[in-house]
């Protein structure tokens, strides 16, 4: 009866499409999900490695053996390869490369060769090309030669003898043109043209901004030696944006909900590392105030609301900076105007939410002295929380940093601290 | 010399794609951006409205005549006029409305119809559509009389008399094959197709699961009524993760930077009110010990540690499961798993950090009691954390609700009070 079940699900998994197989994998613990693993046809593995997220990836390569692997991969692209090759034992990638002809290994070579997040990477090395002086009509009969064309193809780059980029086509023009004009009267000559060694980041701006289906990617000699492709860029967006909401919670990377509780520990020890220093930081500061709350404890059960409401507000703060960097938004010379609006909106809120503390300070503990050093020191944390706010950013992006990267936790930093210490001292100074 | 100045910025605006002009608008501050918001050429006023930031947006259109108005947003379609209606003053849409012919009117009700995030919403109504029964030749010949397709045309649709959809013929589809055979006999019948009020989040995951370009809209009745294409698609994908990053931090929405104080203010506090809560009710836990605070005053040092660790654990723990639920990774057989997994995690989290910090504290007080309790409410307050990341999500979720809004506050809430009550109270126990 296993068997039966076993026949079905694999006829199941066969008339499926891989991105949706890859989906299944994810939400399966690893005992079902290596069970289902096994039932998907050896020829689609490859298809399939490249759908799901790294870390299911790896869970998944590990149950394989090196042979497996090598049949899975050579399925794939040059483009596609270079991909998965990080994730593959090295003598896989051996075997591999052996296998594949000049062109493919020369391409593969060349992905390889860049860095992460730039355009090389992302590539594509399948497409169709023309030349400038044929007509409309030649180049219909030559389309009509393939089986299908690219994925993606919205339209045909026009190449000189040497490769060399002269234009495009889209297939737009192709198909309202009348058939006797020439490539060279019709094609696009200005158009959005991306080197290998260009940024995803701005590349995928690009496609946004410009509405893209896909570009063409030229290297160091202007030749054409890819294309970049919608899709493509929407995962990179997707991954993107997934890491900073990751990075923001302290998250090295991408969890498999299943994966084993060490991997899961590891991958979020930085942070709590950091965030102990801190607040190891923080207490140390409470405590060479320790003489003042001893002699006035209600200041040890105000103190965490000034210090956490100052976090909060640092975080808006610097959440609308990093963004507008992130946008092009802020030229340098806005820095003063961005000073001047984030400390008013904090003088602001210190006065109306500080004051409105300060009046239950003060009717809780029946001390007026009590409740004005509150409303002080939240206004004080306030002002300090927007300054930092806008000046961390700003200088990472200055040097070169990515300003969203550890910004939240140097923030909470400086206002945890740094209430404690505005109210400590405060209270220190006028009420004792 | 301003005229000149004035004449040239004209010129070198004409010539830019209105993206970019969108681009430009945003990083100036106000009465720079109205400057260059008049030098725009009228007729392009509308496709910039439609490429800026609301919040941009509405400072433009707040600058502009309900004459000029008009003119500007009568070029648009009817699916983008659409997009602009909420922004716009009633009077204005109403003379827009009278100007429309049938059709558009027709089309703009139905797009205006959809909720802000459905498919009905995002999708345009500009398409090509033949009949099955043609061939190839005919398709051709009739796209020829196009002065240009439609945008992100990848394929055009197969509809019958009654417009309803039987199936679409991509383009690549039409180049590739004899120009003799029937549309009917090379058609793909089994693509995906959208329904108007399917939600955008959905038909975007299934964009980006099959790297599509374009996909039809149809109705209840199966007519065919639109096409959603992949750059309305990736608009919406970069929308909402910016919104989710923008509400993780408590932000309303997204902020001109050059907003004026009170606006900022007013899209920041309904936040900082919580917040004020949340920590007002934390500060009243601590008050409930300061009998205890008053004896050992180091209790006032160490419990923000506590309570900031256990905030910083409980935010990775839902981080994760927000996202695995988001990406539909989670069963409801797997809550268990997951409960599992999760405390263990905080358990060896629990043990080391709070082990360490324990003997931090026990040579700081020179007291081994003190950090016995400080290990072992870090232990206790990380399984609580870890209990509610799990537990939060996973209802929101099973009652219908988003958990990504609001899960990040109810975490710290929880690990705030809670952080201080177990460790106030251990101490109270069993070191006064």
């Amino acid at each position: 009866i296993a068997k039966q079940h076993h026949n079905e699900l694999t006829k199941k998994l066969d008339a499926m499409h891989p991105a949706d197989i890859a989906y299944i994998l994810e939400a399966l613990p690893p005992d079902d999900r290596l069970l289902v693993w096994d039932l998907v046809r050896a020829e689609r593995d490859g298809e399939i490695l490249l759908e799901v997220s790294d870390a299911v990836r790896e869970s998944l390569i590990d149950a394989m053996e090196p042979k497996e692997l090598v049949a899975a991969v050579e399925q794939l692209d040059a483009d596609e390869l270079a991909d998965l090759a990080p994730d593959l034992p090295t003598e896989v990638m051996q075997d591999v490369f052996s296998s594949l002809d000049h062109e493919e290994r020369e391409q593969l070579r060349a992905a390889m060769s860049y860095p992460e997040d730039s355009v090389g990477a992302l590539m594509d090395f399948d497409m169709v090309t023309v030349r400038e002086d044929v007509t409309l009509e030649v180049v219909l009969r030559y389309l009509r030669r393939f089986d299908e064309l690219p994925d993606h193809t919205d339209q045909i780059f026009v190449v000189d003898r040497d490769d060399k980029l002269r234009g495009a086509l889209s297939l737009n023009t192709l198909l309202v043109n009348d058939v006797e004009v020439e490539v060279a009267s019709v094609m696009q000559d200005h158009q959005l043209v991306l080197h290998a060694d260009d940024s995803a980041e701005s590349a995928a701006q690009a496609f946004e901004r410009y509405d893209l289906v896909s570009a063409p990617v030229i290297d160091h000699h202007d030749q054409l030696i890819g294309r970049l492709t919608v899709n493509e860029v929407m995962d990179f967006i997707r991954e993107q944006s997934e890491e900073e909401l990751l990075a923001q919670a302290g998250l090295r990377e991408e969890e498999d909900i299943f994966a084993p509780i060490m991997d899961s520990v590891k991958n979020r020890w930085a942070w709590l590392a950091i965030n102990l220093v801190t607040a190891f930081f923080a207490s140390r500061v409470i405590g060479a105030f320790e003489g003042s709350i001893e002699k006035l404890v209600a200041l040890a059960a105000l103190m965490p609301i000034v210090a956490g409401i100052g976090g909060n507000s640092g975080n808006q703060t610097i959440t609308m900076i990093v963004r507008a960097i992130a946008l092009g938004q802020i030229q340098p010379e806005a820095a003063r105007r961005l000073y001047r609006k984030e400390m008013g909106v904090a003088l602001i809120n210190g006065i109306v939410w500080g004051g409105l503390l300060g009046l239950l300070a003060c009717w809780l503990y029946d001390s007026w002295a009590l409740g004005m050093v509150m409303t002080g020191a939240m206004t004080l944390n306030l002002l300090l929380a927007a300054f930092v706010g806008v000046s961390v950013p700003m200088l990472m992006a200055r040097y070169g940093r990515d300003p969203a990267v550890g910004s939240s936790v140097l923030i909470t930093a400086v206002t945890d601290s740094g209430g404690f210490f505005i109210f400590l001292g405060l209270a220190t100074l006028f009420l004792l």
